[in-house]
């Protein structure tokens, strides 16, 4: 079995959570609050940032030109595309642009970039495919299933996006390029953290998480 | 006023509330349950293996050899002496050795190793350094004030290595050498959430902290 | 002074010796053998693509979200648009595209390129900058002279290029990025060093250097 | 056949120059001039500090905690022993300590130490060891050879040290690090080239290499 498939297959409980999660459910369906929806969104730009250093570091750890190429093209896409994509989508809800430059990370967007930086920074180039798999990989699974079931227009876009043909085939790639490596148990363990980040990911959008108080420490 | 100065002060709240801690007051006046106390050091002794890696990066880009030297040096104590201590503190209370290898990092755990390795790695040599500066002062400002205080005899020996002369003077050259650069946000950002997650490891070794359940998110 | 002037006058011997190498005279009259000029494409387009890591290294530790965008740009257009022109280039001087792709560094190229990666992987941001600064401003202005002087049809594309208004722009924002710094020993050792690899790289070409022969050391 | 020895077959003709080359022959029948030991001395020590930087790389991307620590002993044993050895070796030759703090490095001195750092810092931790290898192993081997055709006192001490049971133990263990692994054209490739290095270190000392100068490019 392909190295993608056999990792898939150790996180199947938790990809699994999160189909079931609420968060993803409301996306499909068009329940989710917009409250809870602009708080992901500036949760995800901020994430987007770090998330681009991974494939800065990616580009610059590849193994060969054709590699570090699409790695390169990814990166400006994202910097460029995907990004103005979440500005003019805060734009629409009323997010106000500055106050998206000077958001914040919550602890699970930090946790999950810190991460996803320090494997892509101090691990292999194998761990820092595995480490980045879930975010592509989930989200690809994630809207498809949701297009099959016939989203609500409220998120539709949203799911246009990921279910399309252009993310799968990169999907495709990076699980090609992943299959070039074989199973260890510390990819498996990389792999599994970040599919975990993935879930609490939505989790803490839901929540709308904040940083404890500092005032009432062990309360 | 000197850099380590400057962030100490801006930091001063989340180094109140680390004093205020019952954790902390139970360190000092023997309270402590031991179970809350075996869970830290488990803990601790995950946080060391990154810790350690941490000091191998800041020996791999010291501006030059003397301070090289010195944090090859603190690695090398880390590895053979702490985490000794470590495993013999563990051993008292009960702890299976093998449990200690075994153990896997709380989520708060995670999340300050990673913050310090991403720092360390793709950051400035001076993020590295104020990344690791409340650890290794915080530890002895918190030991000195339970030592002031007359601290119980049943934690009395964590009290003393961390009130130490020996760990006052490493804590006195570490401030030396943040003392080089000059204030900037981004220092002062980095210092801040090293601050946050010394706290939260208090809170985390309290509450006994787990992953949350994949059986119930969105509750 | 601002950073980039103090450097650049640091450095002025060796630069002025790059305006004397006969390579670069005999780019800008036309006297350059093509049997040169054909090694000089081969070794840059190997050099290109550690260029391109370096870049993506400075995209991945940009201080913010502007530097990260602009230096990914960078990337992308060396990737796409630098390196598709030399392999135009090299169909047009005969070389062939496989023999292109196959090359090997010369020691010189070798060297920069690794002193480059390693200053950019293991130091501060500012030395990844003073690092490059030496190769896109000395292009930089290398073609503005020998375009001023009337430059011979043979390279005039090559001098066009370089002397670009485009490429100026990119120069004068890199200085920028630059001057946020203040000078220190250690820049101006890594800037010197980067200088006198420009001058090599010329060398390197002008000679047509090999790795030295196994079989009679110390001859 | 395990990696280390199918990396070792590759780079015969070079270790075998390297056995051949009158610096290497000169250590072991005495006939090495004092001027060019001298100058290996103060080169070596310029590379050891960056051979440090490699060690402690290794220390903080190590799979586990054992490696780890060895790792951690080595760079800490490099740093107070090796070092303090050639400093006291240098006052012996009668080189002024502040000489050897100050010496720059010879061209081919900055190239391997660049090319290491670079392996170490943007390659797996493969790339590392394999990098690391022939600079331990080849020494081991030269010394072992040097050793058993009867060296003559003027140098043995350094015959001694790299012929030692301890130090053959060291290249053991890094030899079974690297047999973890399984072989690649790119860890050949780096095989290779520090092999290459290693042969261009003596001829570097032997003919006393300097910068090229500045006044004659072209030359």
């Amino acid at each position: 079995m392909a190295l993608s498939e056999q990792l898939r297959s150790a996180a199947d409980e938790i990809w699994q959570a999160q189909h079931a999660h609420p968060f993803v459910r409301g996306l499909g369906d068009g329940s989710l609050e917009p409250e809870r929806f602009r708080f992901w969104i500036r949760q995800d730009y901020v994430f987007l940032v770090e998330y681009a250093r991974l494939l800065a570091l990616a580009a610059a750890r590849s193994p060969d030109l054709e590699t570090m190429t699409r790695f390169a093209g990814l990166l400006h896409e994202t910097l460029n595309e995907e990004m103005a994509l979440h500005r003019s989508y805060s734009a629409e809800l009323g997010i106000d642009p500055g106050a998206l430059e000077r958001e914040e990370p919550a602890p699970t967007t930090r946790g999950y970039a810190d991460f996803l930086l320090r494997s892509a920074a101090v691990g292999d180039f194998a761990e820092l495919l595995v480490a980045l798999l879930p975010c592509m990989w989930g989200f690809n699974e994630i809207g498809l299933r949701l297009a099959a079931d016939g989203a609500h227009d409220r998120y539709a876009s949203w799911v246009r996006m990921y279910s399309s043909a252009e993310f799968g085939d990169l999907v495709g790639w990076l699980r090609e390029l992943t299959d070039r490596y074989t199973w260890s148990a510390g990819l498996e363990r990389v792999f599994l953290a970040s599919s975990r980040y993935e879930l609490a990911f939505w989790e803490m959008a839901w929540q709308q998480e904040s940083w404890p108080s500092l005032t009432q420490p062990g309360g």
